[in-house]
């Protein structure tokens, strides 16, 4: 998951923007115990409270310490525990063991929390360009953490045999499955990718640049749910012909024959976990919780491949990246039934939301690619190797937050994010 | 640390007992947040709810369940939970990842506590002998506890890098440091070992037997901080001829150089973290939280041994052991000065309460030895191998649950626990 | 490393071929025992005699097997020893325990190298096309196996704290070191890289495509020992700064300070392990067995990138790939002093042979890429994730084996291989 | 397995039992290639080669460098090579990499041997009492070395699909199974155990002290494949009521459902791998190749226990040592049919040779024990933590080496000697 580095900023509505995004962050943990927000289910996930504490470290490090003359940190021993891995910010705890913080509790770091914005509402009127620019940077960070939080919640709450929600179920999604792909033939030849404009977006989005793409088609649609029940049935998580070297060693090695949070139903078919508990999966929505290895497995057996980032993107330019099912407010949170934007002419549809697409693109930088100098330039570069790109944002992304440039980033293996795919293949000339 | 099994019990005031225990548990934990209570800082370790949870679990199944028609369980989900280790009582949660069942909460365990407490107390007077047997059995299982929990949580809050107490600094022990050691011949030729008698005692202290003493001596006293340093000055760490074979590997693994929780204070002396926060470390206070490596290493470079379990038996027998320096009531932990009770004509003091006191003896089974049968049978028995035995008590031990014949039992590498040694040493015939 | 898929093949000379790359086999093997044939010293790595026996196989079944009836095996359990990994050809003996087949004898194994090639003499003069063709691909199999094969016993020879060599010390070189680096632009704009053209490549070289490429330059030459020890000196192994989050994981946790192969010479200066036993470490030699991590840390320290495989294909695509430091017989076996091909106009020089140079791309397919069927095309696809493209070849690559389009890869911890860097940087426009 | 300090010596005859001892350690290795003799299957073995080496550095070390003024190393560095694990003789190579050591050569670790001998033979008639009671130190150590030398190979030639026998397929055994069990009662009250007299024994045989013994019974033989198959086939590895808890939980861990070297045979029975190959599992020998934990198990499950390894040598100590099945000379080895020796009225029978008979006692000192001076005090002491005693020795133990008061040792779920059991039960007062 990348953390921020600015480029340009938003200048307006600043105060109103930092309002509602911390805001949000608060009522999706709402619902959690001192002890649901301390707990930590694996080391790739950090408990609530410290996605809590951290981003708002970010705040009072890089704005009020070292932009807002004569501020009082709250607690000098909280920059230990709250730096992620800002080698440049000094020594800090180690990831694996963030759980075992159960001191300061949840109520001291809503205090922080507290603190820290009151002294960011005084200060938010007296920044200058490059003190604002880091709070924009620093609201994109929280967004990022928002989406961290309630997946490493979901997988907290999965390892729990009580089988708890977050929140009630939502109504069910009524609308009819998806019908046959249809595949799209996308813009090719010379084209350029990239962010452009003033608006905010992270360092790794850029340099645009010029990319050569030959003829492809992507499909219109997410792989669903039945579809994979489908490759599940026809014996796809047991034959190494369709898989990568390291996704076949991973399969055997971690005995994987679903995707991650499916159980038997003991009828013959499966349920998921979600936020709301455990439910049916629905074949009609897409496929989420997949790892590259399984989604480069389906596109395979599936004799298409997944896309590259470049061919997305190209295709999502034109599209509008504020639609789409993204995250609104605390409450259900679930992909879609594959095809729910069917009928509003805009196809291929849902590649904004829903699920973040796994690319056939490692995470690399894009031709002129340089690191912003100082802590906040260890953000993305150093995290450019072993990972693929996924784009477009998921039902657990906060709305705004995801745009056509968007480069999210995970190792090959990992699949507690919204994760599905969407197929691609190769136009014959 | 042996789960206990019943062979006679207490018939009077079964019913203040089970008050008083149960009470002890309540105030251990008092000031614990939800979150303190729920996290587990290694695989040796269990959640303080967790055992607040499995204690009563204990008298729900083999009480209530198995001895009280009619008897309905406050949640059927919570064997599962809350089995620690009995195979004949069917599967259960991973021991593991105690430390990520965020629910049910603390307050849910605390009703939890209530209701099987408000049944038995229903149920007390009309148990036959046998549930009354159980009934104690399950008080000395939840003293078991209550040390483990304690010294569970000053592991958990010793990985906090906010080093927090769960209790205010006692006042500290102003009693000068002990003098040199005196040795006191124990007696020896055949002699008998073994709990006799109708109180009760776990299945493992018996049957009592003979064994044959060669002639002996123990020292007066356990081994000081202060007695420590100077091996850890002389090089004890770094010289394998002290050092049993797995001793040496296991320090050269872990990068061991002094006790469990000690830290340099920076100014050539030490630290050690407790369960009042860190202190510098008290030359005259008994050691603690070594491993059967360190102790036996110890009393090689000391030119002496570890006393065998019998020898120390043979010795203790002959004292009270419900005087000495144990837990009464929630509040400041630690072992007295080495030397506390001298001057009280007992010698070798300390031999109760302060710190368990390692023996060169293996935990197996004394001849005639035979679990008893089902689940309870599990107890103790099934841990008969790869383990030392440790004797005498701790600072962190229930007042009364110990005695001469009790027979604690922990891996050589293990040092979470308030352990400490005694020297022993043969007498030339 | 890339197992081979044939595309076109050479058709004249293919006895004399196979003749020649067969011999070279047996000549590098000629000083070892059959212990030293045997021992495998890591999994990454296997036995020499396995390499043997596997190229061996490899003809057997793709082409004696499969094209030449009535053909018998010479023993039928050897596919099960020699497989590597070829799912679609059955189960195998486990990679890591290769080392443990001290049966068949090296001498059993030459045995078969001899049944095999007796019955491809016989065959050689009546295949059909596809025949022949999987006798060049089984060529360039058995090329690429002679590198691992040295690579391996290198490694092999390195733990043995006798530090043998294969062969005796050659000449040492006496041209002067390089002087500064010097750069030199490469073509621009779009241009197209991959195999064209009907001599033999491997299926990953394709197919061939265009790519945009923006304005930058490469070094003239590899990065020299003494660079190298000029970021040691500079602290470039201690601070995170360079370092990719991956790389400077592995640098911590395996405590690595120098390439593979060096130790300090105790006086202040270094020494490296070779295929003739341990020497100085000649400042002017390309710096080798270095991974990607440290590759990219030198650059970031350095202040330049590494080069895209793109950027290197389109800047060797007019050099001659046959010239260059190559194995051509077995003997002593270096890279050569940065610069040794200097005078002969040929800038940049040592793109071929002597250190293959770690780029910036992730191994993945090319546009338009397809596996080939059936079990040759698990040798390339299944592969690419998580590894990286090296281009040009070292002085352990047969000479004829490596060209222009050729993509070996590995991942980025490893190391053992001939690898080095050259350098890369963006043009300001 | 303990390696040896000298109490008393031999001191008639002492050329010839050299001669002997070194000529029996050839013999065993004669058809080995210097592959097998290099090759190591896991940490817990060591190469043939090794032994072969580490047995003559032992007489070259505390003999000839220490007895025999002038000696001259064969080679300085061997030092560090052959030492097993005696810290007082410097560092040494890492056990785990004992199989990389393809170099020396067997032939150059033969011309070892020959130099050494070639020495001893020299110095014989001229050591003093000390260095001759080094020599035959030296020689029961070659022994003992013997012993886990075709161990070592077994588990090695186990590891190859090919399934080499060392030496051809014995003459099978014709006498018929067993009948039932009788027991035995044995010496009780109270006893003397440990060495006595002037011969060769280990340091930790010894003091011979008293000890009580309750009454017991051992049966009359050990217990046999067909039993254990029985024990199978009730489950007997699939209920954990039998099983110690460590011992649960390494069956599960590592899968265990039989004995070492067992497998199905296809047609519902079981096959065993021997130093001849692969042959059926003959019902009427005793059953080997178990870990105490099994032993432990089988036990409980056939209502008795294992004896105590006081109880086993009180029931020893009138037999003679000499007599059994054990290893005399090259060639196929393996226990003989349960109930061989009966009819020779010598019962309980087969307590020396066949197979090592787990006992239920820890490896613990003597009353009284001091580990010798120096390196050699090394031997025995350190290894006095978590490891249990086996007595008796086997049929791949040399003939005269064994005795009633000899402590072999090994870890609980270690499984690669000739280990068996036989059974215990406490008589009824």
């Amino acid at each position: 998951m990348p953390e921020p580095v600015f480029q340009k900023t938003q200048v307006h509505n600043l105060g109103a923007h930092y309002e509602a995004v911390r805001a949000l962050s608060l009522s999706l943990t709402a619902n959690l115990s001192d002890a649901d927000a301390t707990a930590q289910s694996m080391p790739d996930a950090s408990p609530a409270k410290w996605h809590l504490a951290h981003v708002t470290w970010f705040f009072e490090t890089f704005v009020l310490r070292d932009h807002v003359p004569g501020y009082r940190s709250f607690d000098d021993r909280f920059a230990f525990l709250f730096n992620s891995y800002y080698e440049a910010e000094g020594p800090r705890h180690d990831r694996p063991r963030r759980g075992l913080l159960t001191r300061p509790s949840l109520d001291d770091v809503l205090a922080y929390r507290g603190h820290v914005d009151a002294a960011m509402y005084n200060a938010l009127p007296l920044l200058n360009d490059g003190g604002r620019s880091l709070v924009t940077l620093g609201l994109h960070h929280e967004q990022q953490h928002q989406e961290l939080l309630l997946t490493d919640i979901l997988h907290l709450f999965a390892q729990n045999p009580l089988q708890p929600g977050l929140w009630p179920r939502g109504q069910r999604d009524l609308i009819a499955g998806p019908g046959p792909l249809i595949w799209h033939e996308g813009p090719s030849g010379l084209i350029e990718i990239g962010h452009k404009g003033d608006d905010f977006a992270f360092d790794c989005e850029g340099p645009r640049h010029k990319v050569h793409l030959t003829p492809y088609a992507l499909a219109d649609r997410p792989v669903s749910n039945g579809e994979w029940i489908n490759f599940m049935e026809s014996g796809g998580y047991r034959d190494p012909a369709h898989w990568l070297s390291d996704g076949w060693a991973w399969v055997q090695a971690e005995g994987v024959e679903a995707p991650l949070y499916w159980q038997p139903d003991g009828a013959g078919g499966w349920t998921r976990f979600t936020l709301s508990g455990r439910e049916p999966v629905n074949p009609a929505e897409p496929v989420t919780h997949i790892s590259l290895y399984e989604a480069d497995a389906f596109a395979s057996w599936a004799d298409a491949r997944l896309p590259t980032e470049a061919e997305w993107e190209a295709m999502a330019a034109s599209r509008d990246s504020l639609t789409g099912h993204f995250l609104d407010r605390a409450g259900p949170c679930r992909p879609m039934v594959a095809g729910h934007e069917v009928g509003k002419d805009r196809r291929p549809h849902q590649m904004f939301g829903d699920v973040w697409e796994w690319t056939g693109s490692a995470y690399r930088p894009y031709p002129g690619f340089r690191a912003a100098e100082g802590a906040v330039g260890e953000y993305n570069g150093k995290f450019m190797s072993g990972q693929f790109v996924l784009r477009g944002g998921s039902c657990a992304t906060p709305r705004g937050h995801a745009r056509a440039s968007y480069r999210n980033f995970f190792y090959p293996h990992q699949r507690w994010q919204f994760t599905g795919l969407r197929l691609a293949k190769d136009m014959t000339a």
